[in-house]
């Protein structure tokens, strides 16, 4: 365990302060604050998930032997690729690997001991608000939005490349959003500023429009160094080296191969004492093969090459086992999102990365429909559901997940936090405390009576039930006098008012102009790139 | 145990032809099989699910012990009353309970005692064609459509009163759904049949139409005897005797009232050996307390004494515990679904049925959105989840609820069953034979290539993955240029191919004609009503 093992005092704090949606809501109470809440003004922001509920486990323990077993057979007898960096396959031939040409051949057991000899079993993410922080891994969930679209929409604008502007707009978001516990990294590309510089604008927009924590870039190993070179201006360069104040996704290369930009990416961040997540981004069928166990075997084994590398590079350094698994369309071949195969998946890797002592990444709210509608809703909610039973530590594409994660949709956003509160409350559990069994209200009421007006009632009524932002529980003829509104309607008003009462969180002056100096020195110092 | 106690024979074939949705395509291959299935014609019905996945359990076993010590002082303290029914009362009175007026005070452990001493666990609901006989209890799952509303919906009629057509209509897609096990009973209200004259053409329409077991009338006793009567043409009297062939929905008045229409038709299913459900249908906040724990506690005395009274009736008569839970909107006072608070109630009372030793019912398909739009798409996803989850052995509304019960939907309907589909390959659990695990295909691929052409994915990729009826996976362009159809569009298109290709089962001439003479005579018996 290395310095960010988990903070013991952080974490009883993470839990009084969590508790579930609802003792959140009831410890800040007032209508003044629900209203505030309804704004989403931040004021009732919910620190991350600490699960009181149990998680659902798909596999025995013969099964899951069965898969680590296959895994440290792919290992030992196919190998891995790591392609383009020298540095890798050094490290890897003084680990004790047989390296052949870019191909690695690892000792059976190899990969598992060496991160289970350094890595933490969970770390602390510092926020620049210290209430912001996070816990990464044990039973601990964070919800973070959507990464990578190129692509926005809304109901008005349509489907559109993602800007700056949209950029800023979705940081503003999560920051509101009280279930976002995190602010993300690429929110939605913005496709309006040079590809080599637009790095800068989105670290620089996630420190200063969020007060939530934020993941650096991995799209070159130097715009990964910029990420660090900024996040030490924010917290002090000191601070940096010995705590993890970012976390970055980077993606295998499936099958079987690691690439040089993301090996890159991950061993800066990895010296610099900051979180990768190892990612084998994978659609089974085409990039894995095309059963749950196979997908399990492969994203084992390549996860652990990804992971174990970064324990060469700097032991300690805070790594976390992602899995991101869809299955393949028959009709198309493109991937399917919120079906059964990827939703065991996640279970089973869930209870992988659990027995190898290393947080999970996995989940979301995934969906292929082109239009936040039924098919996004089921889909989204069928995952989302399996990322908290599943027990997923750090949840990317939690909000805003439209069309296969090619469109950040801010409708769909609006939808998805309303779930992420909802979950947030199921893993409270159920409180059974002399207030919650009730039966005083059971004695006062009695036979063919009603509870609304009885004692208990007038206690708990205001924080009872988890309250939904987009959903309309009216009768028919109300929700027909006022518009019938389909959701999206309503959800395309909520953002809009979102957006309009949005007030920055705040940041020193002087670090600020630090930070444009740096991003104005960055970027002078290179001709623009679109490509 | 009684005569219901389940048959061996019986699981060990069910087991064999279910095995998740996905062996179940893969056991009757070939491409016209699945063109088949997409017509929904019936010949690729899926059994009843026996789970291969755990359950999802949220309460540790002394939470459980205080409920039920909570349950048991209500029952003894408080009491329940059985209204306008006095051969309930002096059942009870017989059963050694303090009678006062129609108000019943039980014993400590009374009610659990005689539950235990005599009601199956499981049972089987025998249907006319016996491949889609089901179990009820244990492992088993069964979905049913939607029970009650009197009013339907579809994309171009709009919302209206539902009709006989409609019951009819219903009554064809479940029976044509592979994953719906059950046809239900009242998928819809019709409206344009005299109110005491509709059950018998609504049992009818599920003897005829459909060839999956059924509900009986529970509207009035003697609604229940024609039920029952009709039973016998379709079945034979001595083998409805012996063998459970309906089962039916026995509502509580809560909080804690049984009343004498619903007592009245428990009592005529109980003699005749028919499954009745008990179920406290609660709006949390007004028709219990507003807490989890406060719910459980008194769904479990309400249903305690509906399934204690069935067992006075008839010892061995098969009861299943019903729980039907929704919270409260602050705002209206409308329920509202999909919340995290039901789902923690469903979680809390499938622990408590397991413990007692019934079946267990709850759950389905969700919503209180008035369009079957993502909210209502979001609600019953996270409703169909916990149901899975829960372990819920029989699942009403499982297809086409919208508007909290009021409407039947056409498309949501449609929408609903590929869920149902999905949780079916989610109960199988992971394959982890030799083939599951599919080491010969990474062997075969190895790093850098893809899976598409391999040995492995060829013999395995047509029947890999669920295969979505209503989903749409193409690309944006391909969709766009395929109307740009949302889910409900499509949803409307599938149910009226459907509807065309409908082929009824085949009833015996002989018994139609006996069926249609009993409701010619006893519609001859009675004026008409329509309130």
């Amino acid at each position: 365990m290395s310095d960010q093992a988990v903070d013991d005092k952080a974490d009883a704090t993470a839990e009084e302060q969590t508790g579930g949606g609802r003792a959140g809501r009831r410890g800040r109470g007032g209508a003044e604050s629900r209203r505030a809440a309804r704004r989403g003004s931040g004021q009732q922001q919910l620190r991350h998930i600490l699960r009181k509920v149990p998680r659902f486990e798909v596999m025995n323990d013969e099964a899951l032997g069965i898969i680590e077993h296959n895994a440290d057979t792919l290992l030992e007898e196919i190998g891995l690729e790591f392609r383009g960096d020298p540095e890798a396959l050094q490290l890897w031939r003084e680990a004790g690997c047989d390296v052949q040409g870019e191909r690695v051949h690892f000792p059976r057991g190899l990969c598992r001991k060496l991160i289970q000899d350094s890595a933490p079993a969970r770390f602390t993410q510092h926020a620049r608000n210290p209430e912001r922080s996070v816990e990464i891994g044990g039973d601990a969930t964070v919800f973070a939005p959507v990464y990578g679209p190129p692509f926005v929409s809304d109901l008005e604008g349509g489907r559109r490349y993602g800007t700056m502007e949209d950029f800023r707009n979705f940081v503003k978001l999560a920051y509101m959003a009280p279930a976002i516990h995190h602010s993300g990294g690429t929110v939605c590309e913005p496709t309006d500023v040079p590809v080599n510089k637009r790095h800068l604008d989105m670290v620089y927009s996630h420190m200063r429009y969020s007060d939530k924590p934020f993941m650096g870039s991995v799209t070159a190993p130097e715009r990964a160094e910029d990420s660090v070179a900024m996040a030490k201006l924010l917290f002090g360069a000191d601070f940096v080296e010995n705590n993890t104040v970012m976390i970055s996704l980077i993606n295998a290369n499936s099958p079987m191969v690691w690439d040089d930009t993301m090996v890159g990416a991950l061993k800066v961040y990895a010296r610099h004492n900051q979180a990768v997540i190892c990612t084998p981004f994978i659609l089974a069928g085409a990039m894995a093969p095309c059963t749950v166990a196979g997908t399990m075997t492969q994203t084992l084994a390549e996860a652990l090459g990804g992971m174990a590398l970064a324990q060469l590079v700097r032991p300690g350094a805070p790594v976390v086992l992602g899995s991101f698994a869809s299955s393949m369309s028959m009709q198309s071949g493109a991937p399917t999102f919120g079906t059964p195969e990827p939703a065991l998946v996640l279970y089973g890797m869930g209870q992988l990365a659990r027995r190898l002592g290393v947080p999970f990444r996995s989940g979301g709210g995934l969906c292929a429909s082109k239009l936040p509608d039924a098919q996004a809703a089921y889909e989204s909610a069928n995952t989302l559901n399996a990322t908290l039973m599943g027990g997923v530590n750090f949840t990317l594409h939690a909000a805003g997940w439209l069309e296969g994660g090619l469109v950040s949709s801010y409708e769909k956003f609006m939808m998805d936090i309303d779930q992420l509160g909802m979950l947030q409350v199921i893993a409270g559990g159920v409180d059974i405390s002399e207030n919650g069994q009730a039966m005083d209200a059971i004695r006062e009421v009695g036979p063919g009576k009603h509870y609304l007006g009885c004692a208990h009632t007038q206690a708990n009524f205001e924080t009872a039930f988890y309250r939904s932002s987009v959903a309309d529980n009216n009768s028919f003829e109300q929700w027909q006098s006022e518009g019938g509104l389909d959701t999206t309607a309503r959800a395309h008003r909520l953002w809009k008012q979102w957006l309009e009462s949005y007030q920055e969180p705040g940041l020193d002056p002087g670090v600020d102009e630090a930070l444009q100096d740096f991003i104005r020195q960055r970027k002078d110092s290179m001709p623009d790139a679109f490509a």
